[in-house]
């Protein structure tokens, strides 16, 4: 809300605001980084942008963005460049050419990608005098510049003291999850793994309820009955794996496998792909074969640690 | 909110209300069975209860349910019979031996098990003269005899028509979902589709944050903002589906495999057992094969559909 005030402010004083926004270089135009550029644009920051392809650069152009011709150039134009493209291979095609145009200036890498490259990343930017901060978005371009818009950062916190005014142009939350480069990647890991696993057994149920006569649109209000049950169970989960106790007192892993084999067998006699709720299964039975039956669910968590497959 | 007044209305004047109520069985106390025999007495049915092992029923008869000593007995009692057990093989052992008792009356099967077994035992049914309605319960036991509880109902309409008030009684929404006895079964399990490949998702996300030094409460509200993302999420793939057109502009099926890939490389780095993205990204991979990498998600359904490996 205070950021939604601060905007409104902005965009009532545009002037002022212009002059007072650090200047910032935004390397890649794909959907997301041509989201972040228009944001910053909109919130009174001087801003370069550069992508490899383009023509993608014109709408921002239109809004006063400065379009670089190299990336040198890009870089030498602010003291913070921010850079969003599909991975950190494509990352390090941009900058790692770059020499010292990097050096002594500020890198945020908003690419998504696994913990480990971005601890690797901030390695190499170390080695090349780069400050370097590591960012994760966790909601989609639609948000940038919005009150809703989420975003992680990780790694060191004075450069991300310094460019907070920066963050906070790109939306309404910004947190800072620790020096360790790789902390925002974990968890932006580890929430895509939430989303994509239940993408998947969306799109399976889609398919199922669509061989037994059942409409998406017939579904569709139960399944989202589903997601408004999630958050209660999942604070519930959480607070047992933290605990490393897991109660199986109102729902234990031999109902949740006898729950799993109805589909799966309902699945099958339709000629339907289910491996993946056949290994979520196959995993419940290995722990239900090694006498935790009566256990919860959230025990699955520490057979999935022991890799046994 | 009308059937909340209505309780109210009904503890008021407990009297009046036991003469108007229906009476019911209720075969099986397991903790779901115990919640509808529990929700049944609030609301005034008369109702005789019935379990394989005794001990069970106690806090049941204080509050003046009659114990059956027998199943014939138990269902002798009533018109109406609800049997909630842990599936349908548990059902047809109670029911099956019972020969004509329970010809002219109605069994209610609140047991969850599949489509298909929800068919054959409505054609048993209907061998042996029982009026018939298959149930899945969507909500936890805790939520019988709330306005919260939800709970789907298919077969004969009439039959449905003429126990709507004891259905009431249970709890707040009671669905009728058409003369196909399997379609309340066949809502379950696409529901529980959803619910246990979510669950799998979260318990693989909660493992994946640990061994990166996450712990699940630092996880949790995140992670419960990707619960609130999904209806929207939900509601746009419904209508690809039921339209069968799958547009990748916002998000393709490329960008999901490479993310999932970022997962599957950092839970591999840490040992963790993957097996369940891992088959989500094969069929992903498999639809990008095909040439479909540009198409959105729920193109998978086509795929799904069509068994591959």
């Amino acid at each position: 809300m205070t950021i939604n005030g601060q905007f409104q402010q902005t965009n009532n004083n545009r002037e002022a605001q212009t002059l007072n926004r650090a200047p910032v270089t935004v390397l890649g135009l794909g959907p997301m980084g041509h989201a972040l550029a228009g944001a910053l644009l909109k919130a009174g920051h001087p801003t370069t942008v550069w992508n490899r392809s383009a023509g993608k650069a014109d709408a921002l152009t239109a809004q006063g963005a400065i379009l670089a011709e190299t990336v040198t150039e890009a870089v030498a134009a602010s003291p913070l460049t921010i850079v969003c493209v599909l991975d950190y291979d494509a990352v390090h095609a941009i900058v790692g050419p770059l020499g010292d145009a990097l050096r002594g200036r500020t890198l945020v890498n908003l690419t998504a990608d696994s913990p480990i490259r971005a601890r690797q990343s901030a390695e190499w930017a170390a080695g090349h005098g780069i400050e370097y901060l590591d960012g994760a978005i966790m909601t989609p371009t639609t948000s940038i510049g919005q009150s809703s818009a989420v975003v992680l950062y990780s790694g060191s916190e004075a450069v991300y003291q310094a460019h907070r005014q920066t963050f906070a142009s790109i939306g309404g939350t910004s947190v800072h999850l620790g020096e360790d480069p790789g902390r925002a990647a974990a968890y932006d890991v580890s929430l895509l793994d939430i989303f994509w696993t239940s993408m998947s057994g969306y799109i399976h149920a889609l398919t199922l309820a669509k061989a037994e006569n059942i409409s998406a649109k017939e579904l569709l209000p139960f399944a989202q009955g589903i997601s408004s049950i999630l958050p209660d169970i999942m604070a519930a989960l959480a607070e047992q794996v933290d605990n490393g106790q897991y109660p199986g007192n109102g729902s234990n892993l031999l109902s949740a496998a006898t729950s799993m084999e109805h589909i799966i067998d309902t699945a099958h006699a339709h000629g339907i792909d289910t491996r993946v709720l056949i290994a979520a299964n196959d995993i419940a039975k290995h722990a239900i074969d090694a006498g935790h039956g009566t256990d919860g669910f959230a025990l699955l968590t520490e057979v999935l640690r022991k890799k046994h497959g």
